[in-house]
């Protein structure tokens, strides 16, 4: 085991206009830095590249800081403690919850939280799942489907971006609570694995021709609640068949976030008629929830009864390209870069 | 005393195009009916006009029948027992909630509700105010302001159509709560009524050249509360200015009840960002709420203590016109139509 000596960050050059890629940020070294009291350096395993980042690019921000021009790009990562000056966390402990596009990251200790290594005789989740599936996108998923949908056995629950690490997992709690659920994907074999491995009722891929009549086809009894992570196309042809009464869980519009200025939205007056609830929610504003759904979800996950999948982008590097990627659907599941080795 | 033989009643001829008129309703004569086991036949003192109706006459309903052609319109009215077969209700009797655009209604007797005459030593409600600020705009206000809204102290409300019906008691009621509320009115004279007579805290003419402005001005703050009644550039002008966990309790959007089809509306990427709540209503959801707030006003009205304003159109011929100068904002406060004398 070599002592690490120089970090490298990913920090702002300039705002994207679009979709960010690699000439919107720069790469710096600098060293690896010493922990003060009760903080900790990780040495980082895994980058979370989430679409809620490219929010932060704009200068205009609603509920977070932007980042700045020369900042540290924000994001949450697992990675293996590598020096501590912190009571309860040791050389060699995993910690999810440091922040930054960085090989190291420098943390208070309260922002972290221990996770076990799977190992031969001691069942776990893998390691990458706190950042997906265990992690915030979850607790997300977790959060709009029990605070605002509240699906009931046979209603119908339609969830956009399906296959990805949000909707996927929206999904499958709708099917645990009895709903008929229909995913909507971008392509043949994103709504493949929408239906085969996820197990949703049916899937539309909204590049049909007639996304509406797909729709409604899949959806014979109306639309009773809307799990929304994209906006768009899919927002108008899905509030088109909201039934009486329906609920929306506004998580994202992720189809718009590369636009400036957005585009304007549906009329609303189908809101009245039709007594629709329409809730935006952001997980980290109950940060209970993401304990409650680690602790209810972390056996589901090491038994194999919830389903997810990660795609793999390999070095820091790359980062700006897989957040440029994830706002145009080019991933498949959650996102994740490799920034470092499980083990030295 | 004399005998009431005539009956006449507003049916409906072909559906409007734009704001409905007299030419767009026929009226017949036939003769009074006779109550049925259960039934009353009352004779027709004050008929309520409420933007709602502009809905009942589109083909394509959402939550009530349309009117159908050579049907008689749709409309609550209080009136005078003039024969019944109902144990409980006499003749003579003064009741609210028989439906029509009629001189003489006949209905079940379990839809009415008898209400006192006001005596000199016996205070009661004015009877039109059953129709208005203790009848179902009343009531509107109350279950969106309750339901919905839920203003905290020092908080900044907005409310639409302020001098109207529904948006006059839902202003007051967020005063009750310690809000700060802010009306939006059409023209100098309405504006200053909902200041100088609702004792809201401020008021915006949305005539002014730039009504974003004027709200900011007005809003310092921002806004936390929206009771929605018009929509339009109203509704885009207010949700530029809420704040995080702003409520917005849709209970309708006059401006465009005369549009098909309705213009594209706001992107609501905000909702997200903000956590922003958008829920519609209507109060016949809840008929437990009517009774609850006629319960609660009945005593603030008779003291005075809750503004109220009604505008009065004499003869029940001219209901169709009423109807469609509400939708335009030509009215003030409640819109009712005077049909027969309050006693003979």
């Amino acid at each position: 085991m070599s002592a690490d000596t120089v970090r490298r960050s990913v920090v702002l050059r300039r705002r994207p206009s679009g979709a960010p890629d690699g000439s919107d940020f720069d790469i710096i070294e600098d060293a690896v830095p010493t922990p003060g009291a009760h903080e900790v350096v990780t040495r980082t395993i895994w980058l979370s590249i989430d679409p809620y980042m490219r929010g932060r690019l704009r200068e205009q921000q609603t509920y977070a800081k932007a980042i700045e021009i020369g900042e540290v790009m924000t994001g949450e990562t697992v990675g293996e403690v590598i020096a501590s000056a912190a009571p309860g966390l040791a050389v060699g402990d995993i910690v999810v919850g440091a922040r930054g596009w960085q090989t190291h990251v420098l943390s208070n200790a309260a922002q972290l939280t221990k996770v076990d290594r799977p190992t031969a005789d001691r069942p776990a989740p893998p390691i990458s799942t706190w950042l997906g599936v265990l992690g915030m996108p979850g607790a997300t998923a977790y959060t709009g489907v029990t605070d605002i949908l509240k699906p009931k056995a046979g209603e119908t629950v339609v969830v956009s971006a399906a296959s990805g690490a949000v909707g996927s997992v929206a999904g499958q709690l709708a099917k645990r609570a009895g709903a008929r659920v229909v995913g909507v994907a971008g392509g043949a074999e994103k709504c493949l694995y929408v239906q085969d491995a996820l197990s949703f009722d049916d899937c539309v891929d909204h590049r049909s021709i007639d996304l509406g009549a797909e729709l409604a086809a899949s959806c014979p009894n109306g639309i009773d609640c809307y799990f929304e992570n994209v906006g768009g196309a899919v927002q108008a042809a899905v509030f088109d068949l909201l039934n009486p009464f329906a609920r929306v869980a506004m998580c994202g519009m992720v189809s718009q976030y590369n636009q400036d200025p957005f585009p304007p939205g549906p009329n609303l007056g189908f809101v009245v008629g039709k007594r629709v609830l329409i809730e935006g929610f952001i997980v980290s504003d109950k940060p209970e929830r993401i304990a409650e759904w680690r602790k209810l979800a972390a056996p589901w996950v090491a038994e194999g009864s919830l389903e997810y999948r990660e795609d793999e982008i390999d070095g820091l590097e790359n980062a700006p390209d897989a957040l440029g990627g994830i706002l145009g659907g080019r991933n498949f599941g959650k996102l994740l870069v490799r920034v470092g080795p499980d083990s030295h």
